[in-house]
């Protein structure tokens, strides 16, 4: 698979996984895949745990409204450090959002599926307070995204958009 | 190149460009690439100008202060709209995010060199106005980031990450 094959074949997958396990050195690659995107003045706010216990996997996926999500054999949490990247000027939301775009478009190129999991997680602080809880994640760090990983069982629906025409251009905006 | 090439490949590129034009439709592509990512609740907050025209471009690159930029045969100006996901919860600064860094790999993947210019361009008020202006960006919309894009003049160095021990761990901070 080429580079334009994951970016147009990655979709945000919300149905059940196949029990098959995804391999720790794979979810490693998936990982250092995320942790390879750049960020603001190379402050590396990003950091990765990733999820391969299943215990762990139901414990930390249990506030998450799907069943779905939980039925996925391995996952990654997505945290961030509120670094500046220079005076008073923050790009940590850029930084994990390019890494978890990395993460989802290597799950992609590996034959596995995801699903950006981020509002069930920073909307509700009883939710991330007890991922991080569960995951020991100390203060400094918060847990702002969930991503499962795992074979989907079956294909699922693409979210449509809108045409190139109405959100991109040429020399200028309108044209 | 497959996907964990291009991944691991891209780099932010700070160097002088060669003159080689960017073809329309290779453009094009690049920036149907950004526009493939996902977006908070798919409201594709993110729209894009590329430019291809050497005037516009050295118009619009004239503010930042590298005149490196400016030497690129093209570029894709980032536009984000602050449209709430859902409630007051925006997701308009995650989605760029994952829209620029699918067009950087696409800019890997095509044999080209960018570099993702927020900073410069957010960071100065003045700049920020000279740019929509220069491209006629209405109200309702804001430039977020400029990334140049054409054939580097030479290779560049590589920003050096810590390891992956003391970014990623398995099921638990710090294990």
């Amino acid at each position: 698979m080429d580079t334009m094959q994951a970016i147009f074949g990655r979709y945000s997958y919300r149905g059940m996984y196949k029990p098959e396990p995804v391999p720790r050195e794979t979810l490693k690659k998936i990982m250092e895949a995320g942790l390879a995107a750049p960020s603001g003045c190379n402050t590396q706010t990003t950091s990765l745990i990733g999820l391969d216990d299943a215990r762990l996997i139901g414990a930390v996926s249990a506030s998450l409204d799907s069943p779905h999500f939980a039925s996925a054999p391995a996952a990654v949490c997505v945290l961030t450090q509120r670094i500046p990247g220079y005076a008073d000027v923050y790009f940590n939301v850029q930084d994990y959002a390019a890494a978890i775009e990395n993460i989802l478009l290597a799950v992609t190129e590996l034959g596995y599926a995801s699903c950006w999991i981020e509002g069930q997680v920073t909307g509700d602080a009883k939710t991330q307070a007890d991922m991080a809880a569960a995951l020991g994640v100390p203060d400094g760090y918060e847990v702002v995204a969930y991503l499962p990983i795992g074979v989907p069982a079956k294909d699922g629906p693409r979210a449509s958009k809108k045409p190139f025409e109405s959100r991109a251009w040429f020399n200028g905006y309108g044209k």
